[in-house]
């Protein structure tokens, strides 16, 4: 099943490009991801100027991934343009924010956002509702480039480890920088509970459109 | 990867208790599914009186799976001490009903629910939120048991079409009996449309904390 994938920080490298949909063909089999990212944006989305900017861009790189895929993911937590394509679209769009809120909310009774910048991302707030329980930025950070630095481990780290102190069972992460750096799984064998990566969770709901092509399930009827 | 799984319906055959967890491990490789359900509840789950019954036999169930498992299932569409749970058990304790709602609403932005009952399912309805548009009850059911009949895919295809025609652009099924059924991914075929299966939706969200383990991305770096 072939997916669109929007990246909203400008990189060259296709390989660069391509590691957000990498990610997602590693963990979920039969998924094929085509990635684009939009142009002029080399530090990403980080403050409503910049993702309005992006807004445009976005739609106009999803219409072009249209052809030829069932699915489109826009691969920042902020979900810029995801209202708008759900309604001029005709196949599902998915925001990665609002996936990450969906997974985070389901998990557990009380959620703790990590960002990278000043505020959680609208959908992100909005999706987890009464299950939101806090957020805290990572020190130091300004935009998604920063979580390349050598020591962005220790500090999420170190920043999920206070949300835990306040009372949160479930940290997500709410910038897709996260993926890119890695960092969920060992937060949360380092803390012993969910900590859930953007991308995975919008890749773990688009494949429920997958589960809806009928072929696999017939190993499982008797 | 263990999960355990709770059936609200009265089951003597091990193996048909086993189907929810056979459907989930037949989607999502290296979950294995150990299933229990509660005694004296031929008829499952139908309203609020039998959903207050249950709720001490799940907390009950649930403790008992608790020794080895890694996340519990409670797969009930009404999500029957599932609030309870995640407060008592200090791990993920995942309804299928707030999962349903979870990866509808991200799916799309108007969600039409299908239902066995005159009411959607209170986990459901608060999960879906502003993304909630419509709901039908299947004609002539009452309870689960009325899922098995011969004409079921007809009747539910008959409200899914009248719900598309109302301006829903995702289906969600609100009772795990549709997923015994199997019925989700020919309706999805017929309409052209994401139908949300309950118990494929829990199965994905659960999947987010195999991938927190971290053995699975080593394919991915490079």
């Amino acid at each position: 099943m072939n997916i669109g994938l929007i990246r909203v920080l400008t990189l060259s490298d296709q390989k660069e490009i391509d590691r957000h949909g990498l990610i997602i063909e590693g963990a979920f089999s039969g998924l094929k991801v085509r990635s684009r990212c939009i142009e002029d944006h080399p530090k990403g989305l980080y403050d409503k100027i910049s993702e309005e900017e992006a807004k445009p861009k976005i739609i106009s790189l999803a219409k072009e991934l249209r052809k030829g895929v069932e699915a489109i993911i826009v691969s920042c937590a902020a979900d810029p343009a995801v209202k708008e394509l759900k309604e001029i679209l005709n196949i599902p769009v998915i925001g990665a924010g609002e996936s990450l809120a969906s997974v985070s909310r389901t998990l557990g009774g009380s959620v703790g956002v990590i960002t990278i910048t000043n505020n959680v991302p609208d959908p992100v707030r909005r999706g987890l509702g009464e299950r939101y329980l806090t957020w805290k930025k990572v020190e130091g950070v300004e935009s998604t480039l920063d979580l390349k630095e050598g020591d962005i481990l220790a500090r999420t780290l170190n920043t999920a480890t206070a949300l835990r102190k306040q009372g949160s069972n479930v940290i997500a992460l709410a910038c897709t920088g996260f993926s890119t750096a890695g960092v969920a799984p060992k937060i949360s064998k380092e803390l012993g509970m969910p900590v859930v990566d953007p991308v995975l969770a919008a890749g773990s709901i688009v494949y429920n459109l997958m589960l809806n092509k009928e072929c696999w399930r017939e190993d499982v009827e008797d």
